[in-house]
């Protein structure tokens, strides 16, 4: 990182936040962006926008707060307003924070790009459009690139993090590329907060695993092809790394469980892919940015972690808290190594990862 | 299977019942056995034996009975005694099954077998043993020749079903032996009750999953590659498939639900995967053994099957519940075919299969 | 019971089956309906109906079946109706059995009872109605009689079981009438399936209580005086046995556990309180009604029952598994006696009763 | 509140901090006390204590972390030593925190206060002691004065905090004793962190709830009516509320919930009762301790709370989190009100309350 980028984001930590909305405030991953930008030294939450039965209401009446503490003092009593460009930007709103459902997001996150306002997304819509990066900050910081097209066209422009249970998986194969990466075999265990607030009534999966989740399988086999891919030009040369995924919902709240095994070209000790994982660090956390946590992917020895009850909320410092993914039981069987992960999926899986985007966006001064 | 067997099988409905005991009879596993045992037509239990805190009290005032309905009138006042093989002998028990743990299995076992018992055992004790079978009689009956050699050294015998785990793979894996199998790659999501009654602390498992059970990976190798392995005079040549196990435990009560990915040489169709697994039978079925389901092998065509909850007690008649296995979401990804199967683990993964290899033992008249 | 009542229900045996309809079959309560109608003697499953979204597919297709087993081939392959009087009269069918909603019941019930039909009801929306009883025929099944003024106004009639919180604990005071009830304070830990199939999210229960059902306090409190109250000329004098309930959600999937604390006018020891239980029987156990439970109220003595996993299904013959209600716990605190009890909430309170409530009736004569 | 005393708290705050043990560490309740001692104003943790099995190991060696978040940096190297009480006389110990189970910590507790050692404990094995006070700081306070008799007697004193159900409810009924209390029926529903960490296994609790929880009920009885007693010279005059408890564990992780019925002679508004909780304080406020809670009983006013999930960590400032008990749905019928609350069972029901009793022994200048 050069020093330049450094002192930008130093510089802008001296001057006022942004000012930014929340789109889907009372959903589950709404709630997490909402929690997260609270005493943001970026931002700051100015609008509050859901579909039309919230608006009109204080925050903290339309909303069934359930991702822990308290409702921030600060947005409580904001008044939810409808989803229009124009409200935002009255309000001198240049940054959406979007946590719409992908059915709506397709074409409300798309207006409001031709309005130059900048989308970070969690919503799936966009994310396999040929101009739309989708970004995880420590491994492909490359590819918001792409907005420059996007902006050209439109104006504004739309970035999206990957799905909850993509991130994860990807951060912990981006250091292990070095060795060759071949195909990366892995299997799911989903919590329930993944399916959103009502998504899994209790009947379907007290005492009970299911083992289908609509789409995630192609969702995780091509956006980390994407993701990993190569920026050529103005477009992505995808991976071609073989992924095959297997996706289970499981009864826990937080925190998505993944099994991988992975095939690499060098025959490595586990010690080494342990090595790997431990001093992976990427543009987030030599800028220093906010929600960066200090350590990406943290090792535990333990013979029995991680686990998602134990190791969800990893992360250092306070700010970070959950956007750490744990790894561990790195084990080898003849040339193929295989290890657990566990990511947060509505942290580093959904709004802190793009919450880290936009810091990366700010920083890289491409906010317009 | 020979006209001559089934009239072997046919001629035994027709005497009168052989006497068995049942060890470690107030765990888990032992009350399954009690369970299946009830109103079978090869055997009577007449002998309950447990650790001596238990030894003296009636079978229903030692016995947390855990595994849905009643405890059978016809054993419920049955007094409990020590696992001594006089006492067993004097009450003309030929048949021992054994739930012991496997700490006290391996001495107590091999006693027994010195006093001509044949002892069908869900203890892993004794199973990587050159001259102990493991046996899944769908699978690999001619395995129960090895008790010979044991025969002739101590009298008994002693044969052992597979791990939990195990017994659902290889059912799964046998029919596709003849495409060429060559590795499969297993993630688990592994029931409470595998680890017992008490096994599992509830602070350990609500809202959480734990990637670890102890030696279960190694036991999921090994055992697979000995039971698909083939008898080769006195021993086993053990199979080179490459099997490669992840195992987790999950807050669920029952029913093994495992997912898998295998490599074939034959390049087929899921629909051909399908066929094979629905169509899969073994002798049990042909010898119509008391506990052999119709269908040792059942497909679910559904998208989100099969589930613990739903399908654990999969099997029919009513003798074979929880004895099928059920398998469901087959998939094809290049050139490698994956799905999920489920197995109820105490009943399949234990008891259940072990009941039936000793039905195939007396069918086939290799009780003494 | 007179000897021709009981000389009634056997000459119906050996007639044929009386055609029945189940609406809202597709639901949690529905699907209760259809499986404890299966191989009914006196009933036969004729029509199965429900909204306008299930309409015309076959029942198999439609239903996402939970309530344990498999669907009862006899009606798998039932297409569908929608809830029209027309087509249930077409197809000669005298008594439904309705598993509605609330909301909607209303109109329908009343609409049917207009065309001679006979609805025995698991709904509220009728309860409160002052010719409408509310039976368990174990407690009041002389409250029966007030069908006939319905009867004469429509021609059919609406009778319906209590709520699935009330069931229990009517049952089990019934049997302390006769030592002088006062009052009854009662606290609910009641199962996810008494708020529908979908009732719950996993997010809003999972590692939590909920201590708040709509409307269930009042229910409980208003139902019980209706149903212990007696009947006059053709109104019920309702009660005046004081009631005070306080209703909770727990993670448990079927069975409601009430703690109940009872003044008695009598100062009884805790033995004769489990003697008033244990011998408690009803007019359906003297007419031997198919799916009366021997013993209505089951007494456990272990000091840590009843519990939901392991009492729910009591009761027998194997009809009236369910029917049965546990009460253990027995203690004395000064004047006050309290207990716990257990009863399933979608048999014993819902679907069940509303049968028993239907074989009482039918072996009365009073089904036109 | 006297001035003075405030002073000597204030004046407290300028000195060094005393050094404290913790007995019993490695538990769940251990695990509490280390966490909320952490960095706590008063106190210093100088000592670890525990079986012979973990003495000599590190704390982070022999612990097995449950409590949240990570083992404080300032004890995790600190070697744990066995209970003696030269040991922690070497160390400049004055304080004890004993969180050993009831069994050992009788004579354990016992001999330390011969040593001149003043302990604050969560065990039982003391509580009906007539000298031994049982102590929550915002309800009784002046019990303290028994310790006096106790420091004659042996030079060191006991004082005990209640059971974890019990706390919360003597807590609620506090602030009602002004309307003339007669009597309190609470039924329970309590989490599994109750029973210790390896209390309850997974397949007793899993979908189910246990209706008894060991001598529980009697605490409840007999712990109220010595809190709410009144000291008269240097005993305690029991109080004559009659308090009537029945006790459930259910799958929740942390917080116990009550459901209470109150008989009162005054005829009061829910509203005034509700007035009456909001605005109780006690000592530990007025002091301003570090662990007091602005509010101890806080009010919530939505139609489902206390909750669990939502409610257990209730409490500010920071320190005090998990140390204000949470009452909701007020309610009356007739004469009776009636609510539900919830106390965070090991915070405010155990080690909590413990700290907060030695916080209120050290202002008050107790400590020899």
């Amino acid at each position: 990182m050069s020093n330049s980028t450094n002192n930008g984001s130093q510089k802008f930590l001296n001057s006022k936040r942004l000012k930014v909305a929340v789109l889907g405030c009372t959903g589950m991953v709404g709630q997490q962006f909402v929690k997260m930008l609270d005493g943001h030294p970026f931002f700051e939450t100015a609008a509050l926008c859901s579909s039309k039965n919230s608006a009109d209401k204080k925050y903290q009446e339309a909303t069934d707060w359930i991702v822990g503490g308290v409702i921030p003092d600060a947005v409580k009593n904001i008044e939810i307003t409808d989803t229009s460009a124009k409200k935002l930007l009255n309000r001198d709103i240049k940054i959406v924070f979007s946590a719409l459902p992908a059915g709506v997001a397709k074409t409300i996150e798309q207006d409001l790009t031709r309005e130059k306002l900048c989308v970070f997304t969690n919503a799936s819509a966009h994310r396999m459009e040929l101009d739309v990066p989708v970004v995880i900050p420590e491994v492909n910081p490359d590819h918001l690139d792409l907005i420059d097209a996007q902006k050209n066209q439109n104006g504004g422009f739309i970035v999206s993090n990957s799905n909850c249970s993509t991130t994860g998986l990807v951060m912990a194969l981006k250091p292990l590329l070095e060795f060759g990466l071949n195909s990366a075999v892995v299997t799911t265990y989903q919590a329930l907060s993944g399916a959103g607030r009502n998504g899994v009534a209790s009947l379907k999966i007290l005492d009970n695993i299911i083992p289908f989740i609509p789409k995630e399988e192609e969702k995780m086999e091509q956006e980390t092809q994407k993701i990993l891919g190569s920026l050529k030009d103005t477009c992505i040369d995808k991976s071609k790394i073989e992924i095959i995924a297997s996706c289970c919902r499981v009864p826990t709240r937080d925190g998505h469980l993944e099994s991988v095994l992975v095939d690499l070209d060098q025959d490595i000790k586990p010690e080494k892919l342990s090595d790997a994982f431990r001093n992976f660090q990427g543009i987030p956390q030599r800028m220093n940015l906010p929600t960066a946590p200090d350590r990406p992917l943290i090792v535990r020895t333990e013979p029995d972690r991680p686990q998602p009850l134990l190791d969800r909320d990893a992360g250092s410092p306070e700010r970070a808290k959950g956007m750490a993914v744990t790894v561990g039981r790195i084990r080898k069987k003849n040339k193929r190594l295989s290890f657990f992960l566990l990511a947060h999926n509505t942290i580093r899986g959904a709004a802190g990862t793009c919450i880290l985007n936009a810091e990366l966006a700010v920083a890289k001064n491409l906010i317009p």
